[in-house]
């Protein structure tokens, strides 16, 4: 058989060259399987965009051969294009009970919750799925319940590894499954695809264990205040850390902001996290006890302008006002590109008096492998070929260096992009064509309904705002009947430009009045003119292209 | 005399609560002199703003009195507004040669070289400038011939540090003149007005020289490669170092990007850089020799897009062409905002398979006092006030705790806000009101047309777009003549949501003849009707909200 049916395909439908909506396609014969359905959040030149996810157009055109989408942990990275994605196709999807807990949540806002198939897995279980069997496999991560997933097709073994870190003092108990993972290696792996987030970091990432002390000693010389601790809301590890050392310093805690009160809610009841009784407070409830008796968790470590935490420093919070009474710690790390935010944040906190602890190293560790965990990863597994996945370009390439140190051949490597597809068999894996593959922008309620024109239309407005020109002309008589009137929106203060406003308005006249004299009929050609003509003009003039709109009626 | 003439008055027109356009302003009796007169870059919400300068109403309210602008080094946010503020005041400008050098020709590209009165300095010149007497006091920084000045006043000595640090093993030979100071503080100094950058970061910033041996690492492990570094262009004794590394491993020297070329120039011709015969090449003559016998040194170490640097990466640069046979140096750190664009630099570099060597704190280190620099600071001159400058609030606030640390009296700190005046004598000091002060924003040829209003009008723009309504109507008859028509830029791809922009149509239709079966003749009304319906109308069915600009005419 020398068609492609005995050949297994893998491809990315995101997550390679960019940070954020992963997704992992896996096709053999009339069978595919995804891995992971996550969204991106907008860079800056994405104006007015809420979400990017990815295009699926290839899934939604084989939709019956869908067996499942496994889950690998309940980052919005990793999950969060289920809301959309599902209205589209509706395969089962297999999830840990916190990666499916914060998902129901998010369905339920959707009201999806009737038509998901949502199917509870735990580590260790393995799940047919057509030509697939799909392992998942315990790994450590910045959030609870996260796991790696060993696939088995026809042609040998794939190890997904999700995103992960080695903790050897994890909270939970539970260290990565280096022991399953390693007897998978021992059998033959035939494909790693290995995630690479901290590939530029040297050494281990530390222990989420090495935060409890840090908190203790801010516990310990800061027993006269409130304590305000902004983190991730799904580092339910985090919170559990913090909920401890309330308790030993007898302190009852709090928790605001949205996505942190639906996490902590899902995880307590899921029994990731225990918490003893009487602890836990309502956030209305904070005035009832002196304040070096709360903690407050919340939201808002990456500066986000709705967030719980910025709505306190900026006085918008509606249960809690923050004095200098208060400490706050942010307990993250600035993801690039949210620094300018944050700063708002920690100086608005200044003003009122109020001391932060922040980008300290020790109230902060990383979820992802470092390049000795990656080495280890390599180590375990030992794969015949490999593909690093989850980074940008610079990340995969030097993903790509250290599998060489490894002592992998280059040739067995592939830093692939997105859409791009791996044709595998048992000895073989090659580059074989691409599938549509992209992103989808979600704005308000619509998906996928800006693109490039209205984002370089939104570009160019933000830039130099517009000027409206519009008048009535009558074609047939040859004469402007009204206008040329100008609006202008985001370009100068006009009543402190009546000057140049006037003189845009006498060179529209003169251009349509000319047009009109030499029997110019084409709107268009009207049109043009003016842009023009202004647009020349106002570059002179001022070193600004605001936008042009020419409006032009006949009688 | 109880009257204000025997005061001085002390305010910063710029550079508190914010990183950027230094300005300060001493006034006494008749007499005025200003320290520095930089500008700022946009924050990410001055959409389509080129540059920020600060509100001198003051001074050109007090034109007549000034006696002189000293300046106490060249970097852009200390004297990047002059060239715009020279236009409304000229009063004579001090400055050591460098600084000078580098103004000169910012004053060419506007040609006003001619009418600008510069009057070179030297670390220890004395001018005598009104009531004044000001001393320059050489410091160390990340730019040449960097002074703190010292300002004698009939009440006191203010030291202004300008940016400082303390350099042990300086590139020039010469270390912060800790000795003139120290015999200003032993004679006793009324005021400090110190810079905080680097408050929030311990122990001492390593010395320039530090990065001699990392250069010198990168060529030795790189001789077969053509080595390209970023930096700032005003660091000549980074370029100094880069070149004397190529001089020793037989390179030339290519100098690409404006700003570098014109610095490293004007250092050259001032006698700030030694470079040996037949080593600094031009960028055009880099074909003639071997890759591996070249370094380039450039521009864009901050990713800004019209750099050298970010074009040698897209393919841009009409003379450098980038291979795997290159190497890049991004010798600097990003200035927070910078990441994004920075690590696009860096992919795209990866991309034609460069070694990219960034963020490592090998090949660079800062140019600001950290903690025991200002402490050292705070002990040479003991002052009797304290007013730290230079910084967000929470750098000032975090100064005012180091100074405390240091045994000051909370009372005698005065953390200030723009435009706020201190008054002193020569035994008090005390808040005194303050005078106008804020940002204008330059924007292309613009000086302060831009403003709240605009840039209001921009951000909404840049969100969601915006829709034209037009229609003609007959006032008189209660009917629509033509129209409406809607265009839209900037909110949906209309060819792919025609329903909607029909459904825009008929909502506009409606609300027009029902104002004017109404009678309404109040073009506001009529305007304001269709803007709420649209609005009302787009929310609920997309949940965006662009700007709706309704023409209506009358036939």
């Amino acid at each position: 058989m020398a068609n492609n049916n005995n050949k297994l395909k893998v491809m990315m439908l995101g997550g390679l060259n960019e940070i954020g909506k992963n997704i992992a396609v896996f096709e053999y014969g009339d069978d595919i399987i995804v891995i992971d359905c996550g969204l991106a959040f907008p860079d800056e030149d994405m104006l007015g965009i809420d979400l990017v996810i990815p295009d699926i157009t290839y899934l939604v055109k084989n939709a019956d051969k869908i067996r499942g989408i496994f889950l690998t942990h309940g980052h919005e990275d990793h999950i969060g294009a289920l809301p959309y994605i599902l209205r589209q196709i509706n395969p089962p999807v297999y999830g840990t009970r916190l990666t499916l807990g914060i998902l129901e949540n998010k369905l339920q806002e959707e009201k999806m919750t009737d038509t998901a198939k949502l199917i509870t897995v735990e580590a260790g279980s393995v799940i047919r799925a057509g030509a697939f069997q799909c392992e998942f496999i315990h790994v450590n991560h910045s959030i609870a319940d996260a796991c790696a997933i060993a696939v088995r097709t026809p042609v040998g073994t794939v190890i997904h590894t999700g995103d992960f870190k080695l903790d050897v003092s994890p909270i939970d108990g539970s260290m990565m499954d280096v022991t399953r993972l390693g007897e998978y290696g021992n059998d033959g792996v035939l494909l790693l695809m290995c995630e690479s987030t901290n590939v530029e970091r040297s050494g281990y990432t530390p222990s989420e264990k090495k935060i409890a002390s840090s908190l203790e000693h801010i516990f310990l010389t800061n027993t006269d205040k409130r304590i305000v601790i902004a983190t991730f809301s799904s580092n339910v590890h985090r919170v559990q850390q913090i909920i401890d050392a309330s308790v030993k310093f007898g302190r009852r805690v709090a928790v605001t902001g949205r996505s942190m009160v639906n996490i902590i809610g899902a995880a307590v009841k899921l029994g990731y996290m225990k918490v003893p009784n009487n602890v836990l407070i309502d956030v209305a409830d904070i005035g009832k006890y002196p304040p070096d008796m709360i903690t407050i968790v919340t939201t808002g470590s990456q500066g986000e302008p709705m967030s719980a935490l910025y709505r306190m420093a900026f006085s918008d919070h509606s249960q809690v006002e923050l004095t200098s009474k208060d400490i706050v710690v942010l307990s993250s790390h600035a993801i690039p590109g949210n620094e300018l935010l944050i700063g708002r944040i920690i100086n608005e906190l200044y003003k009122r008096g109020i001391n932060v602890y922040h980008d300290d190293p020790e109230v902060h560790v990383s979820g992802h492998a470092c390049q000795e965990e990656l080495k280890l990863m390599h180590n375990l597994i030992r794969p015949k070929f490999f593909m690093p996945i989850h980074g940008e370009y610079r990340h995969l390439m030097q993903h790509k260096e250290l599998a060489e140190f490894m002592g992998m051949d280059p040739k067995n490597i592939f830093v692939m992009n997105i859409g791009e597809v791996l044709e595998l068999d048992s000895n073989t894996c090659k580059r074989a064509g691409s599938v549509p593959s992209g992103r989808v922008l979600i704005d308000g309620y619509g998906i996928g309904d800006v693109g490039n024109i209205v984002l370089r239309d939104r570009k160019h407005l933000s830039q130099d705002g517009l000027i409206v020109v519009v008048a009535t002309v009558d074609i047939d008589e040859r004469t402007i009947v009204s206008g040329p009137d100008i609006i202008s929106r985001g370009f100068v203060y006009v009543r402190e430009s009546e000057e140049l406003m006037e003189e845009v308005k006498s060179i529209a006249t003169g251009v349509l009045t000319t047009a009109l004299d030499c029997g110019v009929t084409e709107w268009t050609q009207m049109k043009n003119s003016v842009k023009e003509s202004l647009t020349k003009y106002l570059f002179n003039k001022t070193k600004r292209k605001p936008m042009i709109l020419p409006v032009i009626m006949n009688v």
